[in-house]
């Protein structure tokens, strides 16, 4: 398997993004967020996800010049329009703005309406946490799983994300509503395996491990069966409500690439407004230390916090490159007008 | 089985709690929302939890003429100490509070340290949606189910709920981290039936649909495997970060009864200061078309909009009155000085 430096993967991404006419502050911040999804093992958000990106902009459905614009000022929140610029950009000029706002409030809500595919969602938790701040964020999609109970496609498959800020390596969770992604059952399928735990229904309407049987039906499963079905609507909802944008059946409607036109919901709260960094501590280790001295299921098996298997990931991807596939890494090149 | 009457359910509940020591403003609060949990159908914190909220208030866990106290005030958000006062009373203070703060910054957050058990947390969801916003509350509990990877209980099942207002009917998200509630398992296994789908692990570490089997490791499943244990982590952290109060680990060490002295955070956003009410009633209609419009898994099959079966629960308990098991029943006319 190829391995390649950050930074290395990192210019050829600029490149590719600057030739497809990105201005180069926005090649250079879109450039870095999708070397990083690599770099902490989100494959499938980062350089794999480069080509569909420039596809998407050939075909207009990402303005690289666009920045988002103030739609309505309330105070602790905000609402912009995305104008369907690069989903990155805008979605760290948002969070970014949340925590200005939470420095003045306590807490900071920005939303957007008419933004694009944010990629990785945890970048932008990773972003709040780094400046200190407690972060949550969410976006809608398009429909891509059907409803409990249903068998059709008609709801989204919307990331949530909360991020703490802790010293020695941030809090993260960044999980989608579905159990598992298509991406994870192509790979799965591709190596002869079956999923560790049921991911979606096959022809017979019966629970399975299998990924190509789910592939097929597209009844991918909702993480916790009623309940991701649930909460997916609510994000839905609340992200169109808070920003005055698409819903996912709006989205649909739309017939566009995937997320064009989303809504996306940031919060920021910074808790040092609320505690001393001794309690914050106190309040992280105490609990970190009790998953750590959990009993496990295998011995010698680890508990880990949200984020810390990413921050294992980065530190060996950093020491040893990015494994990549060498086709996409080859098409990548090309998209950068570097010989193969 | 015997039916009870809405008012009479709550009359003789309110009389418990009188004889109980609980001031009548009080008592008259937490017998409606018991009440209004049973009605709705969510038995386990309605009438059947009444018995216990006694006996906390006996061994002094539950102070009941404690009112909540403010802690810090940073505008957009603030922190209150609940005085270990009746959760329920708490609760219904820090949401009516979250939505005037959200009247006038658009955003309101309030955090509760030091409080108890709210018993059913979708109560405070509707309770916002009545007043027109959209409320987002959790909590933290004490350790009762394991982390993903440990076998041994370490992190909370901490409930999460969202409600969005609609005049037909309020859209009100209410679920806890685990997949099935120890509530599920115990009826489930009287009735010598299996779950629906796995809730735990048995004794040889196999995912198990056997709720005795269940019920004997005490290792009951997260929704979503890895990201339910996650979820609840960071519901659990950043409760506590926003108030200032324990984590699930610190209450566990207290070992007092169920939630004593734990977080609780209440979000209120109101709509209309975003949107139209006819924008609202878009967003709201074309997605609960969409779902309706899904292809059901067994014929004649009914796609539910998050809320809409605890409705059609009230609709039928209000007109034929509300099931109960008839020792609870008589329990409770006892805790309430009536004769059986």
């Amino acid at each position: 398997m190829t391995r390649i430096p950050f930074s290395e993967m990192k210019a050829t991404i600029k490149m590719a993004f600057t030739l497809a006419g990105m201005p180069d502050d926005k090649a250079e911040v879109c450039a870095r967020i999708h070397a990083e999804s690599s770099r902490d093992g989100v494959y499938s958000h980062g350089l794999n996800r480069v080509e569909r990106f420039v596809e998407y902009i050939g075909k207009g459905w990402v303005d690289v010049n666009a920045e988002p614009v103030l739609d309505r000022d309330l105070g602790a929140l905000e609402v912009y329009n995305g104008n369907l610029g690069p989903g990155i950009t805008n979605a760290i000029f948002a969070m970014n703005r949340a925590t200005e706002i939470a420095a003045k409030n306590g807490l900071g809500l920005v939303s957007l309406n008419n933004t694009t595919h944010w990629m990785r969602g945890g970048a932008f938790g990773w972003q709040a946490a780094e400046k200190g701040f407690i972060g949550i964020c969410w976006t809608n999609t398009e429909s891509c799983m059907p409803a409990w109970g249903g068998t059709s496609s008609a709801i989204g498959n919307n990331p949530f994300i909360m991020a703490i800020p802790r010293e020695e390596g941030h809090v993260v969770l960044d999980m989608a509503m579905s159990q598992y992604s298509y991406g994870k059952l192509q790979v799965t399928r591709l190596k002869n395996q079956q999923l560790p735990y049921p991911g979606g229904f096959d022809a017979q309407g019966d629970l399975t491990s299998d990924p190509g049987a789910i592939e097929e039906t597209r009844r991918i499963l909702p993480m916790g069966y009623w309940k991701g079905s649930g909460f997916a609507i609510m994000l839905d909802l609340i992200s169109s409500l808070l920003s005055g944008g698409l819903t996912s059946a709006a989205i649909d409607k739309l017939g566009k690439g995937s997320c064009t036109s989303c809504c996306q919901i940031f919060i920021a709260i910074d808790p040092l407004k609320i505690n001393t960094q001794e309690f914050i501590d106190k309040v992280l280790n105490e609990t970190i230390d009790q998953l750590r001295s959990s009993t496990p299921v295998a011995e010698g098996g680890e508990i880990n916090y949200p984020g810390e298997r990413s921050l294992k990931t980065r530190k060996d991807n950093m020491e040893h490159g990015i494994p990549v596939d060498d086709g996409v890494w080859a098409t990548v090149r090309a998209l950068a007008g570097l010989s193969c």
